[in-house]
């Protein structure tokens, strides 16, 4: 169960109106990696869980803060929307500055959400949950999370150059700085459980599944460069040996048979 | 530029018409990790990269490869769907089995399609573009790319304990396989690049840049046990010492000033 | 069954070209609360009302004239296309109004729609049917629809402050006083039902199908100020009275049992 | 910000396993009026509330309760899916109790969850922010949630009809007494909110904005009964008087100029 | 403008209930190629029709005709819908034919919409507007359109198969007679477009746009069996002859510039 | 099985950085029409054909080679996003130019993908697989694959008349011209079957099954001028005569009978 406090987690004042940054800073909030995804992306890890109660209330914990996240982010975009010329067209006229803002803002900031933030990303796309990864393997989902907070931190860090605004860029440095705790997180985490498991997901598969022939082999193209690269030289990550040949095909040419009528597919032998 | 032979890269022949396993494997071609999704995460990576010669063939082998794997799990979903009873009608009154079959199967498999593979998961949700990720930051891509991996190889051996069928199982057997390199060779060039660059991404961050005195402290719930993991006695993958804290909130109570009258949004003071 | 006669509803001819208001209008049209939403909306629900003649031909009339909204609209849109610079290169290098027409305007407008109007809302994302609400419950649904006609009302109006040109203002008038007229009618509608069926929705769920020592209890959070809301202090809208109670947890702490080895999750006990 | 207690608000235990209810729970938990679009709609009005402290604290009270409640949902569902046989194929082959469970789930609560819950509805279409509205006005939003709290205990109604199991009906009957209470107190808040502003949305347009003349107007089609509504007959909630016309056209038949060459469109004359 | 008369266009009455049927059926309402398609798909051209008066008048009259499908299909569903077992829990414990229904069914005609249709398709995905065309050519979009047309006939033929119901049939019978309409239209709408323009669309892009010299020749794979195609040997369309040739790469091979440093992109020459 | 080599098809190198128009491309790409969706299309296409060997091969030669120009145009984004002042938040503030670039611009360009392109059209919304087409019966999917090449067609056209960059001109003329081949090809594939099959899709439905007296009628509107149309005197394509009728409803009205009080809809006879 969730209870909230009124203050935020961190500060989240731009010193400045900036419209068409509002827009940009939505990538944060709704985008493929914004902190919907990753609060919402834990919080369902978390419940999903079976057993393993620590793992499990590590993803709450994280989870619950990212909700604040949103909560700092959404702040900040309902701030960087006020104050500024967004519904002042007689300016616009006259002025190109108010002109340009009007074009390059997020029209749906000032007509759905009245100065407010979207749960949407920088283009206007809203939020789905096809981003999010709940598989109940925890090794599985611990390399969704550290991608996660790898894009994450990375887009913060492309925004800090894109603003001189000195309130924004002390939020982004919490924002950075929480990427770099929840990284070393994840990754800590996920050496603890390779180190009990191994490194290929699921653990689980029994060897006769498994058509070992083709487990360590890289195919390549007859004029790619990668077969020079450094680490094929070394085990590979499970102790075997790599191995490097070029693409081949090795099931025969499939034919499929017929479509009953009722189908109503092209006729066979229409063109053979 | 690519080229296309038309023998399969490895067989794809079910031994028996199945429907509703074919609804199923449609997770494999169009779900969230199914074979679009890392074909075209592997191209458009390829395609952004800039500079890394031999890690951008590695994308593109990789990338042209899987589209092969699309291919085969196309003509596999062909197949099971080949000779079964889905548009008897007058039979399914009569027969339950015929029926369940009616009721079980992805319905466009049979009215949109003709009996040929879907672009979509297994619920006949379209794939889509929102799934995949090209940062042109390889070491945040590889990590996408190894949980990719790690969730296509997870469902594969979900999907061969709901079959008996042993054509079907020897494709999955060389899917498993494939998974097994791919990871491999993801988690072996992650740990090149991590040896140069270090392990939080992106690392070209300033330090000033970064809030880092919460660069290394998990905040918990009160009642949390995530405290007592044992990876935090250790340090970090970036080699500081973790933190661990209550959950704390230092920024104030957020206050927005009132919309101008513009905006028509509620009045300011309306209920203070 | 439906029939069209030429003439628009009302006029809907803009003073002059302006592109990149046509892009806002579009919020209008394809919008979560544009035109093709309360337009489906009506008709859908007209459609699934079983007896109930008289609600039944009110949503339909009103759905029906909205399509000629969908259509007054497009047409207003078309007109703020003509005769703009759109694909004028060669004057944008060295005109910078014409460069920020190019870039704020909506690129589908001149590369998909041949300047003409789009099925999408002000972002380009495309109208779809999760938008609208028809459960075949009129008063679960005429609350819809008045939610819809306020949201609608609130985007004219602010669109309205954005543009300066008289003839989309007088379009905006009408549209204004429509939506004023739709709430209306869905209000007066909603007292009506209310009036016979009481007002919690569905008003005929059984009361032993609801805890209700949990009806009326608003859960506070410690520092939250809404335990002063007037309205507390009266009846509730059903006629009982309001309770106020800090937020609590009732249930116990959840554990999940382990899952069967064939879903290859983490093992349990991996961290316990 | 936000906290987090590992005790349940209520209980979220059924009798026994049952996957084809476990895919229709869904539709709670990840639908257009699911329990994630309550929470996430009332986080994000309430961050976009300016001024009116005691609403926004309202609206942040429910929606952080909302997020447990999709909390319980994902518990119900990961219990549902527990000890089902719904990977054994063999069985399926044999018994067809066993083969039409595994026709009639969610085959991603198999393949993708490992037998958790899923933020999608219960045809597996993920959720998405186009649900949810934060407009800023908060007599505009009230609507959307008195609304929203309608159509879900509506759904809750019939989900309670469709299953037998006392575990389930427990929780469903707390969920139907929680959405009592949220209908109460929006409507309750709506009331006040129309005390002060009318009852038309936004209040605060100038009458010289309206073309007042269509804004009590009903128009209907000529074979409609909805001019026998009774409510015509009474004063309009704004307290105008209705009036009632056939549905007529105003506006001329509209003419779009040519395109200019560059779209090249169809010439016009081409047909004419 | 649009009126509506209460009569259906056609019968709509199944003999029988059937909920599994009903799922199927909204692929013709909500699908790709459903009514939902066509009818805004036809008003989306004509409102964007510019001259060309005949043209932009057969849209509106095929357009406004398909809203009144989509009514004869809603009601086709809800009455699939009436008197089926849908809620009857407890006797589908003991009879697996209800339990096969409640499994087979979409769940959503009972927990969303109280029996009656959707505007999603036969899976429950909702119908977006990404699915439909209004390019502002006419050719072109005729083509849409007999496409849309061949499609839409193809998947009443193929549900005519799948049901033995009458009633059912009896309406299939009249849409596959308007298909075959609507594909007559369009095919000689396009016979007189061509006849005038040529058959390449758009006809107004001058020759010194086009590198004529690729024109014509089509590009085939070393197994490829696609130059034995009989209409090679003949002049093509645009009365050019065909060529056939191996296909070729004539670009080099590109080499994309280093990123700023700004990008945070992996540093060039981290693996040359 | 697929095979790539490094060289592209053809040239793609813009003379100059041009970040806005690199949004524009997008279209190309990730759009409706743009070259993933012929890729897919025609890969899907050939995937699923039964029999008729060298249209499957037609259909897999152009499909690899479509693969190939989402290679090109990925790579004219890259560069178009090279050495622009996308991150130069200093400059912006002072030079209005830089300012416009940066509001009209693709923010995920800078944010996402590091300058490089997006799986996405030019408003930035995800490519998704409802776009494409696979229907099994060739003639209806020719019909699709002609109008994707003409639409395609159409949107090159326009972006030609929008750069004056003569890098981007010249592999725009190379589109040019293989969508004239394209074009031409799947025509020649059209007449080619129509010759064989009749030119109405499926050929092969029973006349039993079809309401022929509805097969040739116009139904028009009173002040509709499609009667006019040439085309109505002359014999349709499937060689009939074409007919015009007034629009007319010839099924009764509707009624649809009470849901099971299970349902909780609106009670009957509520308001009759």
């Amino acid at each position: 169960m969730f209870f909230h406090r009124k203050e935020l987690q961190y500060h989240a004042k731009p010193d400045a109106p900036d419209p068409v940054f509002a827009k940009q800073v939505q990538e944060l909030i709704g985008g493929q990696f914004g902190e919907m995804s990753v609060a919402l992306q834990y919080l369902f890890q978390s419940w999903n869980t079976r057993g393993n109660e620590k793992y499990r209330d590590l993803l709450m914990d994280t989870g619950t803060q990212e909700i604040g996240h949103i909560e700092m982010l959404a702040t900040l975009v309902a701030r960087l929307l006020e104050g500024a010329p967004v519904y002042e067209q007689e300016k616009a006229a006259a002025d190109p500055v108010v002109g340009a803002i009007m074009g390059g803002m997020n029209p749906q900031h000032a007509i759905v959400h009245g100065l407010g933030a979207s749960p949407k990303d920088s283009n206007g796309v809203p939020w789905n949950a096809g981003y999010i990864v709940a598989s109940g393997n925890l090794l599985a989902d611990f390399r969704a999370n550290v991608n996660a907070e790898s894009q994450g931190r990375l887009q913060v860090a492309r925004l800090y150059s894109m603003t001189d605004d000195r309130g924004v860029k002390d939020l982004f440095s919490f924002l950075i700085a929480r990427d770099t705790m929840h990284q070393n997180q994840w990754l800590a985490a996920i050496k603890e459980m390779e180190a009990k498991e191994g490194v290929i997901v699921p653990s689980t598969v029994p060897p006769e599944w498994e058509a070992t022939e083709f487990s360590h082999t890289l195919y390549t193209n007859s004029d790619s460069t990668a077969s020079q690269l450094d680490f094929l030289k070394h085990p590979a990550p499970d102790g075997q040996a790599f191995k490097v040949e070029e693409s081949k095909a090795m099931g025969g040419i499939p034919e499929l048979k017929p479509a009953p009528p009722e189908a109503h597919n092209t006729l066979p032998g229409e063109n053979d």
